[in-house]
């Protein structure tokens, strides 16, 4: 009897029309849990160096979380697993919502693609059936409109993961939508793209069967124990969802303001937060499953209008992004910004970046269009041009570290990325735990891999090891805070669990507690941590088999050479240097980055 | 009438064989002096950035220095100036000897050497005739035979600039051989290189004219008081030579050991040490023009054996280069790499850096060849392999960058270079200000480019601003002093004069009395301070032109973030990014390491 995930896995080969089911042995889930954990190790299984992420080929990997769909709280989430265009390296995205729950009751924990469909097709799955269809019809059309199509076919009780116009036009920072224009997406490293690259339009997944629970009162017990910890810890995310902190941000010195060369944005902080949302627009909470914080928004009115509107309120990042990033303090581009990535499937993070990088280069001149810092209408058109590649979008759409090789000229200083994955909007100079973080994150420069930022403002979390304080802007004990925080953090995404849990003091203990009230699995809090970080480790071996070593493990030049000149983070120039060399000692990597797991692993393959 | 220099230089077109004579303007000797000065005003009027280094049509220069060929104390340099084949950018190269002097005695400052000849062909240069000359004979000889040939076809008292096979071969760390087996080399980016792609195997110039002096009896006098100053402070390098210093040097941790991955060298520093040579061989000293050092050394018998030797001895850069750097400890090897390297005209630094970037991609199995540490016979084939572009040494002969990139699989970690000139014998973990010094460098990794880390021992220098003292390996104060180190270095090779002065103590307010009793030509020491500066920024320019910007003013990883774990500099890592960011703003630089001399130059030129 298995409880809290199925057991099987669904290999669908698109070329051949093949679809298969195989069975996922226990002491493999013990092993490497499911989420990103078991997608690293399927990876490593078929690794192909030779094979490039676009290669019909190549496989992609959507699987749920261990937890996800059972009720532990925020266990929702899906990973997204391939080799990314956009890098070239190891890529994780992850999604909530409730898709990653819904295939779990349509009797499947993931489903392992690889081949390329002849004519765009689509992927239904069900309890019973699996089938591909054609898309010839859906082809061209947005995400908004896709999900609706199969909506109406299908009935309201269906979940839709599908790329929009980028991910068509292998615009390499396509993001997978989730159930159109009030959902969720998994943004990062390019997905989007592959999907395009196999003809696969959209995942169509439905079902009803609850997870059995190995101790079902417990759980519960447990969970009711522990949410009114989350809530508390979170308040501010349901009040005024993840952009409420904006104002704060910005005084830390956090929020990157024009291409991560600024230093405040102040009144336009205020102007693009989530209160100011709150104040301009109707409102509504959005909830992933099991979710019990409820950090999405709606809008559903701008206030004094009479339409009604029906999409997402623009995320932090993507308010950031579209904000102080580029100089923008205009509420309502940041919120048809939003829509627009949404709607045309592009990563919100990476396309705010290509164009603060395009804005720059030209102020500088480096290239010949005129797009000013901040200019609402060029922001727009420059997304719809990115999705479908015209004239300098269609060199942006290969993201900056591309673009600016491409455009050349000393471009490449106005690159803001980690191995060719843009940074996110949490500038590392104010947080110098990030600096570290982002240079040696397995898919690039990614906030998510170990949110360290958390703990240098004091958050503490049962069986993390921690310093009493830290000073946000000195580099000591922030390699081994990094570490820790990565081996923990990559267990989240393998139990399908969302990493604001953290903001309500959710430890490891908690998450082994749920692990075996849910599933039986029975793991000790540092056995867990353990296992994060041979989770990390692996996926280090898959880049490391891929060309990445310690030359790869820096900051941009901007980054790590410039500071901020005013702000809550004047004068602050993380030390790479320094807490990279602790970083390589703590974890056990060999002076060029590479994991001693690596060889274990090597060998118990042989 | 002019005082201590010509007025006068060459230019020939080896593609149309015309030879004219351009007079100098005293305004812009007073502006850029002569050496790699007016080199860097030539070259910037001059500058075509799609012309290739090695186009025929690329230009390249040989200047003599403003007091080469005074009495004034080692006077004697003579810069190569052009785009480096090497690194794509600047390249000044610095050589001693006689030619620099008797390029003047011969009646011009210097030569301007654009196209391509037919065949291969030599320069003759004397007061009565410029001419070019068939050196089909000579093509395909070594250094050594070049120079004999030419001195037995026209006499002992003749100068000989000249290529060996490397030069022919193109190779891109090719050097110009100065007077023979016993003489010195334009080393550094590939000078060689631009001389065979031009057919130009070698330049004579024999003069006898003496340079008329401003004041003969004023700078005689003054050259009397401070020569025993001189002679006091660089009495070990008369002694045992630049290389007699190697177990301190090892001691502070400033010698590179296994490609710059080790700590200590130990008793094979002393097995290799100035110290050494003079117990196993019969040495001779060897002085360039006016040079009261001499610390140039021959070797004329290994004692206890018959026969006669008439070759160079190691300098510092040699011997640690073919030493610690890859583990050889056996003198007789460094001895005889460096005699093969001047024989075929190699620059012995950057061959020894591609020897140990080899060794160690063969330790870690990036390349097939077996090529172990240390190993006697291979370095020496090796050595012959690169020169004639045999097999893996063709690889190596574009340098570690170039090789780096073209053999992949992360080889880029192992190639420890700034800007692609691979870093010379000192390690900037042990004196931090090399670091950023190595990284702002005109050249690339250069250490000539400021000397500061003598400063950082406690040497002072009048007229240049110093902290009272330093902590070698603290990042305090090291940008100020990379700066005005630069700035006073860079008045070095406009001046001719050999940077060994400043161990006799010898600071700008020296400079500038013998630059006004020898030509008549006034500075104030700040003012020809404010010379080299802006000479130094001149230099950026040409570099930012070609797409150099704050992305490349960084270091290699391995020296970035990897402490040495024992010796004198165990531990340190300097922070590259928080001195780049004070220098950026100590130099005046924009953002992007733009000087604003930049723009004043590009308006005074239109």
């Amino acid at each position: 009897m298995r409880y809290g995930y199925r057991g099987r896995l669904l290999y669908i080969n698109l070329t051949e029309r093949k679809i298969e089911v195989n069975e996922l042995s226990e002491s493999i889930v013990k092993q490497y849990l499911l989420g990103s954990g078991l997608g690293i190790k399927i990876l490593l299984d078929n690794f192909d160096k030779d094979l490039s992420p676009l290669d019909p080929d190549a496989p992609m990997l959507f699987i749920s979380g261990l937890l996800t769909g059972t009720p532990v709280p925020t266990a929702s989430k899906l990973s997204v697993c391939l080799r990314s265009p956009l890098t070239g390296i190891w890529d994780e995205s992850t999604v909530g919502g409730d898709f990653g729950a819904f295939l779990k009751f349509a009797g499947y924990d993931g489903i392992y693609i690889t081949g390329k469909a002849e004519k765009p097709v689509y992927i239904f799955i069900s309890k019973d059936e699996v089938k591909i269809e054609d898309a010839t019809d859906l082809w061209g059309k947005d995400t908004y409109a896709t999900n609706d199509i199969l909506k109406e076919k299908y009935g309201a009780d269906i979940k839709v993961a599908s790329i929009g116009p980028a991910g068509e036009n292998l615009v390499k920072i396509a993001s997978i939508n989730i159930e159109g224009r009030v959902g969720r997406a998994a943004g990062r490293g390019g997905p989007g793209a592959v999907m395009g690259s196999k003809n696969l339009k959209a995942i169509v997944v439905t079902g009803r069967d609850v997870l059995p629970l190995y101790d079902k009162k417990g759980l519960m017990e447990s969970i009711k124990n522990l949410v009114p910890q989350i809530k508390s810890g979170t308040e501010s995310l349901t009040l005024f969802g993840t952009v409420g902190g904006m104002v704060k941000v910005d005084k830390t010195g956090d929020l990157p303001v024009k291409n991560f060369y600024g230093s405040l944005f102040t009144e336009g902080a205020a102007k693009t937060s989530g209160m100011a949302i709150a104040e301009e627009y109707e409102v509504k909470n959005y909830r992933c499953y099991a979710c019990p914080i409820a950090c999405g928004k709606h809008l559903v009115r701008k206030k004094g209008f009479p339409e009604e509107l029906e999409i997402a309120g623009p995320e932090y990042e993507t308010g950031a992004g579209f904000g102080a990033l580029i100089l923008n303090d205009d509420l309502e581009t940041i919120v048809w910004a939003n829509d627009l990535c949404n709607r045309l499937g592009l990563d919100t993070i990476s396309t705010s970046m290509v164009i603060a990088f395009a804005m720059e280069l030209s102020e500088k001149g480096l290239i010949d269009e005129d797009i000013p810092w901040g200019d609402g209408e060029k922001i727009l058109s420059l997304i719809e041009d990115i999705a479908y590649r015209r004239e300098l979008g269609d060199t942006l759409a290969e993201g900056t570290r591309k673009a600016s090789q491409e455009i050349g000229h000393g471009a490449e200083e106005y690159s803001i990325d980690v191995k060719g994955l843009e940074l996110p909007m949490h500038d590392p100079r104010a947080f110098t735990s990030m600096a570290i973080n982002y240079a040696t994150g397995n898919r690039g420069g990614c906030h998510l891999e170990s949110l360290s930022y958390y703990a240098e403002q004091g958050l503490k979390l049962p069986g993390i090891k921690m310093k009493e304080s830290y000073d946000p802007h000195s580099d000591e004990g922030k390699a081994e805070l990094a570490v820790n925080m990565q081996n923990y953090m990559n267990v989240y995404n393998a139990l399908g669990l969302c990493k604001f849990l953290i903001r309500g003091n959710i430890g490891i203990t908690h998450l082994a507690e749920w692990l075996k009230l849910a599933t039986g699995i029975e793991f000790t809090p540092d056995e867990l941590l353990k296992t994060g970080e041979r989770l990390f480790n692996l996926k280090r071996v898959y880049n490391v088999s891929l060309g990445i070593s310690r030359k790869d493990d820096l900051l941009p030049p901007r980054i790590m050479t410039w500071a901020r000149e005013e702000g809550g983070a004047k004068g602050v120039i993380p030390h790479i240097g320094k807490m990279l060399n602790e970083y390589y000692k703590l974890r056990g990597w060999s002076e060029e980055g590479l994991p001693v797991s690596c060889l274990a692993y090597k060998k118990e393959k042989q």
